[in-house]
């Protein structure tokens, strides 16, 4: 089936789904993911390409209620840590987020990338050692995107300390950590970023973030176009 | 439309696409991309999630012949020196695979990340500062199936040094590299990528890569099946 055109239909699923994601951190119900589910979600994953096709990641699925309290305590600490570096006015504002769903999402989940994984020898990571990560992290949206397409949101915790989650979990010093996901069926997929919603940022306008052929260099001719469609799509979208 | 649920039909084409994106290096036609296409793409990319909404990407879109030649001499270069840590063998066979599309490809995409983008103070970034570089690969993630969805081949070159591509697009210091990326359309989607194909490497079995609640940690009684269940899935993938 790989080799097959994407319809048009197919095409505006994939859109839906992209444009429909979210981090989800506040309407985790309870009800839990069946196995089945869980292993096309996991699969999606694992289908990310990867440099020299190393497949680097590997995943720890938490559903322990003691293991989940303790990094909810390293949640906490790292939280308040941050709290400090915020003016006053920001720093009750930061509070009053509601930022992660660790003890309410049945399923947490890890993602760690191996940079030794098949030794030095890797196609196209002399360059860029650092590519291994990337590589993990392309899975980690992937499963993001096949978790919205099951209709299960997922949150991305990344107020943890990474040396809490390694003794937590025996996470062995060669391997790193990337990514501690929440993951549950939700009341619903609000339409905003929440961050947006609370009034914290907002998107950025990418056609001023989109260059050609140098680092803001202008479009040529032909391209003159493409910064007001971006404009109009992403005002649009 | 973003908090509609996503239907059978449509996750299915979530995955169809999913399982059918491919590393292209050698299949690309040259018809050009059109703009309508190419802003379709770059805003697929710009909707990805990203630590405390800091969208720390930046995009240079690259057509110009000349450019393309100066990177195309980096991989000439970097290729070389990798080559050279391979065994005779392994290093023949390394040098026979076409790895990159840099001329072919009619476009030709750099992605950055800015890790300064709003200053110091970003939610979720003082525990890993590191993030911006995540939120950034899963924006490229996004990209590539938004451009699979559209029939588009995405090749990532990994095998450039970071100097060159800097000097040669003047990127300033504080701005990160992350991707050299060939896009364009293709004679075919391969079904295995290239080089599980030519016999490098294989799909690795994922049920080995996934723990439960500790690192190396076996399933709980409810989550028995999970390994057998993506041992089955895995083969028929």
């Amino acid at each position: 089936m790989s080799n097959d055109l994407i319809s048009e239909m197919e095409r505006d699923a994939v859109y839906k789904t992209i444009y429909g994601r979210r981090d989800i951190r506040s309407l985790f119900k309870p009800d839990p993911i069946p196995s089945e589910v869980l292993a096309r979600i996991l699969l999606a994953a694992h289908h990310a390409g990867s440099v020299g096709y190393m497949q680097p990641w590997n995943f720890i699925v938490v559903e322990h209620e003691g293991l989940r309290q303790k990094v909810k305590e390293s949640f906490e600490r790292e939280r308040g840590e941050a709290a400090m570096l915020f003016s006053e006015e920001k720093r009750m504002k930061y509070l009053s987020f509601k930022l992660e769903g660790i003890l309410e999402a049945p399923v947490n989940l890890i993602v760690t990338s191996d940079s030794t994984r098949f030794g030095p020898q890797v196609i196209g990571r002399h360059s860029m050692p650092e590519t291994h990560l990337y590589s993990t992290c392309c899975a980690i949206q992937n499963l993001w995107l096949a978790a919205r397409a099951e209709n299960i949101g997922v949150g991305w915790v990344s107020i943890v300390k990474r040396e809490d989650i390694r003794a937590i979990f025996g996470v062995p010093p060669h391997i790193t950590f990337v990514a501690y996901l929440c993951l549950g069926y939700v009341t619903h997929f609000p339409d905003q970023p929440d961050l947006e919603r609370v009034g914290w940022g907002k998107r950025l306008p990418l056609e001023e973030f989109v260059y050609f052929d140098t680092w803001q260099g202008q479009p040529s001719e032909s391209r003159k176009d493409l910064p007001q469609i971006l404009r109009n799509d992403g005002a649009e979208a």
